[in-house]
């Protein structure tokens, strides 16, 4: 927990789950514009150490309580058979689920690709009330 | 409008006024992630031209209304007299309001240096319904 | 001109056309990763604010005399008839010209979308010794 | 190796020293944009995977023989007692070592801030032919 404090910045008729769908879209926004256009490869040792290397870099994040990214591998092209063969992350190869904690409300959102719309769809799987 | 296909990938249960919070807390952490670390001098010139490309650019994303970035002048240092004056945006010269509308729902929500957190504290500072 | 400190970091044997060709792959690798990821619409207007943006942001450092951004027009999708109908910047759109000076060196190089490669290559065009 | 194609749109005059120069600024430049504003704590778990995460994905890039990232631990500050006790890295807190081979040349870059110039300096440390 926080002290607090922030809270006196937002407009006072924001309850718990509307300020939860709003802090899980921040982290949501971050992730992704931090993965885009990283270099990665089809190595699967690579693609794991980057994995890891931003979930853990997104779980500091304010009320986080867990992520899981999961890179596309069927859409990373390039096994560096030359020095160019390579790849580079983009909405099509990115897929990322955010769980968070905000008071009594725990939300999971996801973005991955949506075929039918083309587009790294942001969307909120689960919202509910643990008590 | 979109087509309205997206909606059918978020759970059922989030109403308009949650959804206008989740989408505008993924203009704020885009925008943030994508103006940190940005080079910027005490130009102003250079500052509003800055401003005026990031708003662009996230003006195209869904629902935004309008994008108004404002760098702290007084943070920024470097004035180019010599070839290494000049500095990179922080949380601590970040500034900006986003408004944002989804179907009735329109919100208003800033991030802005804090003193007293110390931190560049994403909030919502208004929602309304506009029927 | 700074004051020359930075200098003696590097290794001995660094002449100022090899200088140059560091420094300028510096600030190609750096605005490369900048723009990459970044929301954009087939509108030239919002084309036109990005690229006068980020040029002035990558002209604040060290050394650079111009640097212009030719976003390929022709690969930007999206007009924003539906909310959903934008694009986000990446290697296949994105063309750049970096012109510096390194004491009497002035080099010239780009980053471009290589069909034949398919790669967006980053090059040398031109170097030469102005005295 | 490459299939050498991409050499053809370089300057006829670029030696493999100034080339081995061009290639590890590029990489450089762009470590250096991709970890700036990463949110990060003082969790040692957390420091180390990011590291091998970026480390994995510039690793991917043409030429690269070694990537080593070296987060400065004392410069984090926030271990997460409180929500908002976390940090974003900086220049201050960056530090790495690239090493790359062009041809017969092995090239050895850094980036680290240093606190005479208050700049996180990229410089060649080292250059010399395999043969």
């Amino acid at each position: 927990m926080s002290n607090g404090k922030e809270n006196a910045y937002f407009s006072y008729d924001i309850n718990d789950r509307e300020r939860a769908c709003f802090e899980i879209g921040i982290k949501l926004g971050a992730l992704y514009h931090i993965l885009c256009g990283l270099p990665i490869s089809s190595n699967p040792i690579i693609i794991e150490s980057i994995e890891k290397g931003i979930e853990a870099s997104i779980s500091c994040q304010p009320y986080v309580k867990s992520v899981k990214i999961n890179i596309n591998r069927d859409k990373i092209q390039g096994n560096k058979t030359t020095e160019f063969e390579y790849d580079e992350l983009s909405g099509i190869s990115i897929a990322a689920t955010v769980v968070l904690e905000f008071n009594s409300v725990e939300i999971t959102a996801k973005v991955e690709w949506i075929e039918e719309l083309k587009y790294p769809l942001m969307f909120i799987e689960k919202i509910r009330n643990k008590n």
